[in-house]
């Protein structure tokens, strides 16, 4: 069986060179907050929902240049809502994948600005794709929605920051699952929406990527948490055992580590059955939401 | 002849309640930055870039209905910027046309993803137009260079956050208008370039309407300036004398109140001639630019 965390890297490898595309050399003192976005997204991400977007677009063939720019504006899209998160105001963390965070290495200021920027490319790196106009306008509204604060990625954050000092819930468990789809799983889901767009994929098969989509959110999330109890920080890269530092709600803290694993390793389970009607073009598909339960930063 | 405060007063009412569509009661605790965007989008502005949209389109015959959530998502963008200026990181306001700024009314946090949820939400509310999809393309393209950190606003604003602290410039006057043609410029370009693409202008048409809206920018900027000097707290709803306080680089810093002032009249009347060639259809239009000069908030 092939290595899924060789095949990331070297996925990681080549997109990374092509990002750099997007960002010529700005010596200006004006581009301060432009190279701080390119400092934030070059921070060694492993570059999951990229690989993912890609992944779903060539089950139905598309080419990875095609589908390259809404990758592209994905990844920066999420490297925005890290650099925003990590702020003092917010989870206020020093170190994300073992480098000083965005505010840390320029300065408060900056690093709004160069989240609001990334925020901003997104969209117009996006709409430079090489694919028809309706695409680009579906594209966009849906990456909008899974980044909004009605009831995407930054209701989420609302949610999570509310749950940090709220405990006191009737059922814990519905407001993390709750929180969760929105702040982690709506940019899960946008790469396998994208990528059945892209493709052309019938509704049925978009349907299907949906739901594979959402027992990938939730088992990385609680991978993700069970890596804030066990994990290594060096390895994990950012400041651990911070949950329980702030009593936070998640996953391992209502169930216990065990229990949690168990309840991912159903949905990864799950998620592989799914996709099993692609066939052999689903195997790095079916690799990476393994990955996604045993990964170990 | 008629007068333009009260043709904006009508303008801005109609507006915000039409904007009323976009925020649906939300009262979950999730929807508290969506709350706070309807907050600071609401706090009284008088909905200049929108106007000016609108009356830009309505030079080709664009109905308000057409251009209406154009218009809509310029402003949300537009208060997303003020709401991430107002941090107490980047400029530190309390308080914005005369009402308590986002994070005073809410906290830090929860004004940094009003924002953020404001950038993301223009977008989706551009691409929602009943225009063809070609033209939601364009101006998703025209509005995000518009506002981003390689010449746009963001990278407007870093200059200006720069040029507050380091004033040693051989020639100052071209750092502040390089400044402001970045910061309030291209926020004021966009309105007239958009009515263009809405209505089919021809590229002369285009081009006139882009000078048009610079010499308004430059105009609008002086007034700016002017105001923080001579201005009074009360009318203009915002913290004066801190350009001053913070020995910062500007058209009066540099000219003064006098020259200032007969340089924004020379531009408000350049501008004028330039729209003589759509007639009275413009009236509303030349109204506007003079009240840019004349404005006292």
């Amino acid at each position: 069986m092939a290595d899924i965390t060789a095949i990331l890297q070297q996925y990681a490898t080549k997109f990374n060179k092509d990002l750099e595309i997007y960002f010529p050399k700005a010596e200006d003192k004006e581009h301060r907050a432009f190279n701080a976005m390119h400092y934030s997204l070059m921070n060694g991400g492993k570059r999951l929902r990229p690989f993912l977007l890609h992944e779903t677009a060539a089950l139905f063939g598309v080419p990875y240049d095609t589908a390259f720019p809404v990758a592209a504006s994905l990844e920066m899209l999420h490297t925005y809502s890290l650099i925003h998160d990590d702020l003092p105001s917010m989870d206020n963390d020093d170190f994300r994948r073992g480098f000083p965070t965005c505010h840390k290495a320029y300065d408060e200021a900056t690093a709004i600005l160069a989240g609001d920027g990334l925020l901003t490319y997104a969209f117009e790196v996006l709409n430079t794709s090489p694919i028809s106009d309706s695409k680009k306008v579906e594209l966009t509204l849906l990456l909008a929605r899974a980044a909004g604060a009605y009831d995407g990625m930054v209701a989420g954050q609302v949610l999570d920051l509310y749950t940090d000092t709220h405990q006191e819930f009737a059922h814990p468990e519905e407001v993390i699952k709750h929180t969760e789809e929105m702040k982690t799983g709506r940019l899960l889901r946008y790469p396998c929406e994208a990528g059945a767009v892209l493709g052309n994929a019938t509704a049925d098969e978009r349907n299907t990527l949906i739901k594979f989509s959402r027992n990938l959110g939730i088992a990385f999330q609680i991978t993700d948490d069970i890596l804030d109890v066990v994990g290594d920080e060096k390895v994990v890269g950012k400041t651990l055992k911070k949950d329980k530092a702030q009593a936070k709600l998640n996953f391992v803290s209502i169930y216990g580590v065990d229990k949690a694993k168990a309840f991912a390793t159903d949905l990864i389970n799950e998620a592989e059955s799914l996709i099993d009607t692609f066939g052999a073009k689903a195997d790095n598909l079916k690799m990476l939401s393994r990955y996604f339960l045993t990964r170990n930063h």
